[in-house]
């Protein structure tokens, strides 16, 4: 059988695993020796790597691949976003399909780069872009296509849960925890996008264009970070019998469709999951998603959400499927495309305004400790429409009492009320956190 | 578009979810409406059902549809052995593609239907046989494709699961749980195929042939069920730190290939499972499976594992696969067909002799409580290389004491011998359990 000629470009991390595995001599499926690498497209052809690698496969132009009629498939890990976008787009009018480990670049140019591929009767892969080692963009467009999905949650980036793990764990602060997150490689030197959710927001915005079959605006999802966790109500949350952690969710709203677009809440932000939710179970640098279907009820996926090996096995089974439909036999702009492997929205989808998602949310409450303060804090809940799961007083000293507030679902902006006639109260020193509970 | 014409054989729950899906208005992806159904074979036409059904899709005789040159796709759906095992080879001969639920037949069956699909250029696919509404089937065909298997852990038993959860939380008897789940429908009225094992045991036989890519001796695989299962020792595992569970295990042995055969240690079992690992959490009639693979690591998948809506879930995401391959378009014995969606062994497997496989054991020991009987039963372990974790006396009355002994890994045969030797020491009354451990 003819062999697939790939050409990889960039050589860090998930490029060198890609390399492990095809030149690998792992007991696999024979089909993996059916691929075969071209050439490899590196900045510096003569820097010293780890990988014993053939030198002659290494070249530092990407346009020799994209122009060589002879490859199949290009394989993009060199990561960053306007460079990477630009060699996606040519080599899909080239023909040639793609597969790709780059979230950053599918958020934010996915349905232009869809089109394209669409025009050009190319496939655009992207396992790898959202949540490592786990299939989980696989089974959305094929297992569970027989379903309505109705929403997803899930902990879907791995430098923060390792963060949060550490300080649940071994009651470490923040700023501690990310260090230590950037000692072990976990983090970058430069962690914002990850602490600051807006990675978390990248790769939930694209679940949710499969799931859901229509743009999303990903300028549109609320997101939140970690960096404003305090210790303090790490120690509270495990009190009340709850983990906090990093949560994604994309939810069907249950009001009609407005104008024909399905509305959907999307948001990112720190929550408090009970102890007896899977979720709430999961540790360090591991993924996992949970997703609602109809009639298929909840499945959940979990496994490594970085890393070398993990990532790399997700870019090579794309370059399998991409493989196994023999698609060097058929180039050509009119051939037949795999409608479940290939992506082209089917309807329209808009976010919610964050104002209306409705959640439930836990408030910490620095007031003065005199009688009565919780009865007022109430009548503000009350008066705003916000019914309230329990307020507790866990911790008082020198006339000051922290209370918490855990409510049930309500709109954000009943929330924002309550919080500025709260900190109106004479009583009420300030709001010291505000978190999501699921 | 052309739709892709099906033929339903048997209506019952799966058969009934899966007409629901195909018919229903939820609001899915444009591809489910491009599936039609032709007809459907029950045996009584007349009969009243709860499904609101047009008259003129039944029929009775299901050659109608096997021989129907417009039918592209059999969905047997009926279970049962031998009747449907001779509807699915005869469809396939006829060129016509086959979706099933049928467990019993894949296991039992698989070699030859898979030969029969092969060399007709039609697929057998069977996602709805194994773990109910789970994607396993189809990441092991593609996603995971990219690794090298090492092993697969799993829950795939629900209503084994319920009776073990039930027993659990409730501190009801074996009995009185199973009476529960045959009430609810989770059991049936001849239970015997679940409780003990051997519906566990049809499904790893059919994980393990996917992942390993040989064919399995499914009457080789050690099988115990969960009959024999005390409450004493599900309150000695609490006490312990585990849950107990009806595990099916499928690992690479580590010894190199044998006469270019690979060693699989393949068993079913009732196991104490610690409460920090993932599958300890899996509760009722939920099925989960753990693989093991690399470079990937460890992924996790979970969900119901049986009921109509996620089972039908699975059938019909196996009929879009043949939908995406456009497959009336092509049919002929010289079309290409897909390396991945269908399946040929690809090497030789075996499993490995009981007496060989390398287990943690739990024995509860029933013996006279006098001094020195631990340290003698300790001297019979040591003398026949079977290294301890613990020795624990968990109860003693009227000069009766329970002791329970977890071992480290070790042949099954150097337990056998020593429990032979135990029940020789004049101590010893009885051996009252001995169940696994990971």
């Amino acid at each position: 059988m003819d062999k697939l000629r790939i050409g990889i470009i960039g050589f860090g991390t998930v490029g060198k695993g890609v390399y492990q595995i095809l030149m690998g001599d792992k007991d696999t499926h024979p089909i993996l020796k059916q691929i075969e690498i071209a050439n490899i497209v590196v900045k510096n052809i003569h820097k010293k790597r780890e990988v014993n690698i053939e030198k002659n496969l290494l070249i530092n132009d990407p346009n020799k691949l994209i122009d060589d009629p002879f490859i199949d498939v290009i394989v993009e890990v060199m990561g960053g976003t306007d460079i990477a976008k630009d060699i996606i787009l040519k080599s899909l009018r080239n023909g040639k399909s793609v597969v790709t480990a780059n979230k950053a670049v599918m958020a934010r140019y996915g349905e232009e780069i869809h089109k394209v591929a669409s025009e050009n009767g190319a496939y655009i892969l992207f396992e790898a872009a959202v949540c490592g080692g786990i299939p989980i963009i696989e089974p959305l467009k094929r297992s569970l296509k027989s379903n309505q999905i109705i929403k997803m949650a899930g902990i879907i980036n791995g430098t923060t849960n390792f963060i949060l793990s550490k300080m649940s764990t071994e009651k470490a602060a923040f700023k501690e925890s990310l260090e230590l997150a950037q000692k072990l490689g976990y983090a970058e030197l430069d962690p914002s996008a990850d602490v600051e959710g807006q990675d978390a927001a990248d790769k939930i915005s694209i679940l949710s264009e499969l799931a859901f079959g229509g743009k999303i605006d990903r300028n549109k999802i609320d997101t939140e970070g970690i960096n404003k966790i305090d210790l303090k109500d790490i120690e509270y949350a495990e009190k009340l019998g709850f983990e906090i952690k990093l949560l994604a969710v994309s939810e069907r709203n249950k009001d009609n469709n407005i104008n024909n677009s399905l509305p959907l809440n999307i948001w990112v932000g720190p929550t408090l999951i009970p102890k007896s939710h899977p979720l709430s179970t999961i540790e360090g640098v591991n993924n996992a998603i949970l997703v609602e279907g109809d009639p298929i009820g909840e499945i959940m996926l979990y496994g490594p959400g970085a890393g070398s090996g993990p990532t790399a096995s997700s870019v090579v089974s794309d370059i399998l499927s991409l493989k196994a439909l023999s698609i060097k036999k058929n180039i050509s702009k009119d051939r037949v495309i795999d409608p479940l492997l290939s992506f082209n929205f089917w309807r329209k989808c808009h976010v919610i305004n964050s104002e209306q998602i409705r959640k439930k949310n836990y408030l910490r409450i620095i007031c003065e400790d005199t009688p009565g303060v919780i009865g007022k804090i109430g009548y503000i809940f009350g008066n705003n429409d916000v019914s309230i799961e329990s307020i507790i007083q866990l911790d008082a000293r020198e006339n000051e009492a922290e209370i918490v507030v855990i409510t049930h679902h309500v709109p954000k902006g009943n929330i924002d009320i309550s919080k500025n006639q709260l900190n109106a109260l004479p009583e009420v020193k300030f709001i010291a956190a505000q978190l999501n509970c699921i």
